[in-house]
């Protein structure tokens, strides 16, 4: 049997189902991967054969004239099994089963995905899917699905894997609009007819590549090796879990998109939990928290800063950073003594401390700067939560952004409130220079919380 | 006793504390009084006399030579109550006192407020504050707070009630920006000397121009009197409420915040949540929801429908819409005739429609137009999440558009995922078409489960 790392690493392609019509996934495919500039031998294979993108065409694998290594098959769940047939002949290592129709679509091709199983066992080759947009290697250039652009491909530390068909593509559109949220492995699970959860977090724990592995799941097959894998992955790197089906009703439905079945998710979930998984609500914390790893250091404890101009939201961060188990830092006297030259009302110097209306005694950027080098110099003092106003122009900020860099010790985050125009200016601003940013702090304080907890889980 | 509509119509209004120095907050507050238009008389009181931005300036509140409806106070806590008495002199009806440094503060300064609420209740002024930005009128152009510019006072639907200094003006400033969110009233509590969250929403039930109400509380000084007043005023009209302090270190901070005492949060929660008020967890669902209300009409029951490009969305939005008390509808037999013209898979047109790969067949356009035309004409459906992909161009959304006004007697939702500048140009599209749109759909379904939950319980 192939490694998973070998079919990762495949250096020669070829497409089952390519197309001559620029309308079919069979050559949009195909013109990705010239797109992306994979540097292997590519071919197709069409009954027709010819060529397209100056990729040559041929009617069967046999008759390519380099060894493959990887077969990436966008043909009907029917003919799947006998091509497989075919690319044990020709030697294929591994292959991405790209096609629906099998076992989350009924009778029929569940038995078309147990023919495809038996074919597996027996010849070695490693699959993806079905039902999957496949793998990406940004070290390599592979991209095995259409959705991938150059930009998804410019190499970074995510890991991601996935048990979806296209929604790992859209993922990747969006979060590489993040220039910190850069990707080095993806491995799209589809309905796991062989490469399953545990295959694909134990390759990305020992991709050196991979420094932080994001997933998507619809069920784990084999919880007890889910669970023991990913233990020793935390070890090494944080593992985020967003879990698709935790409802009855979701469960149901994950049967029609993935074939996936429904597990008791309360006791897998402390399970994964005690191995140190971060478990996500959402993919919009799915990418806060990725961000949050990417552009700030591992906090070192528990108890956060706040700094704020409105009581009412200093309240509510409150609220969230309780209920996510993290404490308000008691300042030290320095600290104490250093705020005091800034904001001359004692209750608006405790933490929270409230820059309003004191900053118009010394303008934003001197009282702004003031606090924040005092919190970040107070080793008492885990993380600092910034809630501020935003303004028409970014320059206020420039200073703030100086301090931080100059202090690179623990996580700075920023939340911004005012006109959605003066929030998208200084948003942006603060983006490019690598300083976590959002609207509202209560995501800032859970992907705070998650960093804490994996830096407790991890040591 | 004078009324909160008194005040409220307030048609002349004096500034205690004006100044003539642009910086400080009396001048910016009578600039913004004249910026935003207020028509009635205005004057400032100052011991140098003299005027600012053409408003004059007089010694002593006495001098005023026209009858003053609101006194604003922007002086130290000290002299607010031998000034409330010059007012009571005067014949003034009600004061907005914006001054800190009152019960929030400390042992002195709840010795003022408590010296203020009495010579109130012998001299039957009302009083907001202190503590707070004040009072808005959009009907009026009164608007006590230099953070409110004209923008924020074209007139709306939203009455708003806060127990916040800052914060409100923090919320008007963004809310303010999009264009289906305009005001009505706003009513700042700060520390409640007077005018209590009772008072307020009793206010805004009978208030004509009001038909939603937004509230931000600390603490709800008479439980069982709020429970009523809420009760009645969901019979008439949504109330959304945003809690802080609802854990013991939050309610602890809303002590040097707003002077706020912790109540058994449990207990108050369940009672609201019986009287129909809808309890918003943050901000954002507290914006998202407005949205949601302003523009889409009320769900005639809790039965959705999904359509999106990608099986992993619809399992994550089925988990929260499980969560939330909403249930998958199931299609009518005309309606399932329907989506069989555009999609070919059967197990891709169940409840999630799944839209791809057989949009590929007849294009975007045709396909999504079918499926919202049928799912918008089908009785079983009271309300469509569509997950979509965003395009570069927003073309493809036009005719989605003209289905749902076409239609417009149920919900549909939109969010989008791709690159980011393609879901930013497609969602300030949707949204100046008036349809809610968010990137994820999470937060579209808990909006439209506040809003089932409100056209059950206001019947």
């Amino acid at each position: 049997m192939y490694s998973v790392k070998e079919i990762m690493e495949s250096r020669t392609l070829v497409v089952i189902g390519a197309s001559r019509n620029p309308q079919k996934l069979g050559s949009l495919l195909l013109k990705g991967l010239k797109d992306t500039g994979f540097q292997g031998e590519m071919a197709g294979v069409n009954p027709g054969g010819g060529e397209v993108y100056g990729i040559p065409l041929y009617q069967s694998i046999g008759e390519v004239p380099f060894p493959v290594d990887l077969a990436v098959m966008l043909i009907p769940p029917k003919v799947v099994p006998s091509v497989l047939v075919d690319c044990a002949q020709k030697g294929v290592k591994g292959v991405v089963i790209s096609s629906e129709g099998f076992a989350e679509a009924g009778e029929q091709g569940r038995h078309y995905q147990e023919e495809v199983q038996a074919i597996l066992k027996s010849t070695g080759i490693r699959a993806f899917g079905p039902n999957t947009m496949g793998i990406v290697n940004t070290e390599t250039g592979l991209a095995t699905s259409y959705f991938v652009d150059k930009n998804m491909l410019r190499p970074g530390t995510i890991g991601i894997a996935a048990q979806s068909g296209i929604f790992v593509g859209a993922l990747l559109r969006y979060i590489s609009s993040y220039k910190d949220l850069r990707i080095s492995k993806v491995l799209g699970l589809g309905n796991k007819v062989d490469v399953d959860e545990s295959d694909a977090l134990s390759y990305l724990m020992d991709d050196e590549q991979t420094r932080i592995v994001a997933m998507y799941l619809e069920d784990i097959r084999d919880g007890k090796r889910f669970v023991e894998v990913a233990r020793e992955t935390v070890k090494r790197k944080p593992v985020l879990l967003l879990k698709g089906g935790r409802t009855p009703a979701g469960a149901r439905a994950t049967a029609s998109h993935t074939a996936s079945m429904a597990v008791n998710d309360k006791i897998l979930e402390g399970a994964l939990h005690q191995a140190g998984v971060l478990r996500m609500g959402s993919i919009e914390e799915l990418i806060a928290t990725l961000i949050g790893f990417q552009c700030t250091p591992l906090p070192r404890g528990n108890r956060i800063a706040l700094v704020t101009y409105s009581g009412a939201q200093a309240i509510m961060s409150i609220d969230a950073a309780t209920a996510d188990g993290l404490e308000l830092a008691h300042f030290g006297e320095e600290t104490r003594e250093r705020l005091a030259q800034v904001i001359a009302t004692p209750s608006k110097r405790g933490n929270p401390v409230d820059i309003f209306p004191d900053m118009m005694t010394h303008g934003f950027e001197k009282t702004s700067t003031e606090i924040l080098e005092a919190l970040l110099e107070d080793d008492g003092v885990h993380g600092i939560f910034f809630i501020s106003f935003a303004t028409p122009e970014t320059e206020p900020f420039g200073p703030l952004v100086d301090v931080i860099r100059q202090r690179p010790a623990k996580p700075v985050f920023f939340s911004l409130m005012g006109i959605r125009k003066d929030v998208e200016v200084c948003r942006a601003f603060l983006e490019e220079c690598g300083i976590p940013i959002s609207l509202f702090p209560e995501m800032a304080i859970k992907v705070f919380s998650h960093m804490w907890r994996y830096s407790v889980t991890s040591q």
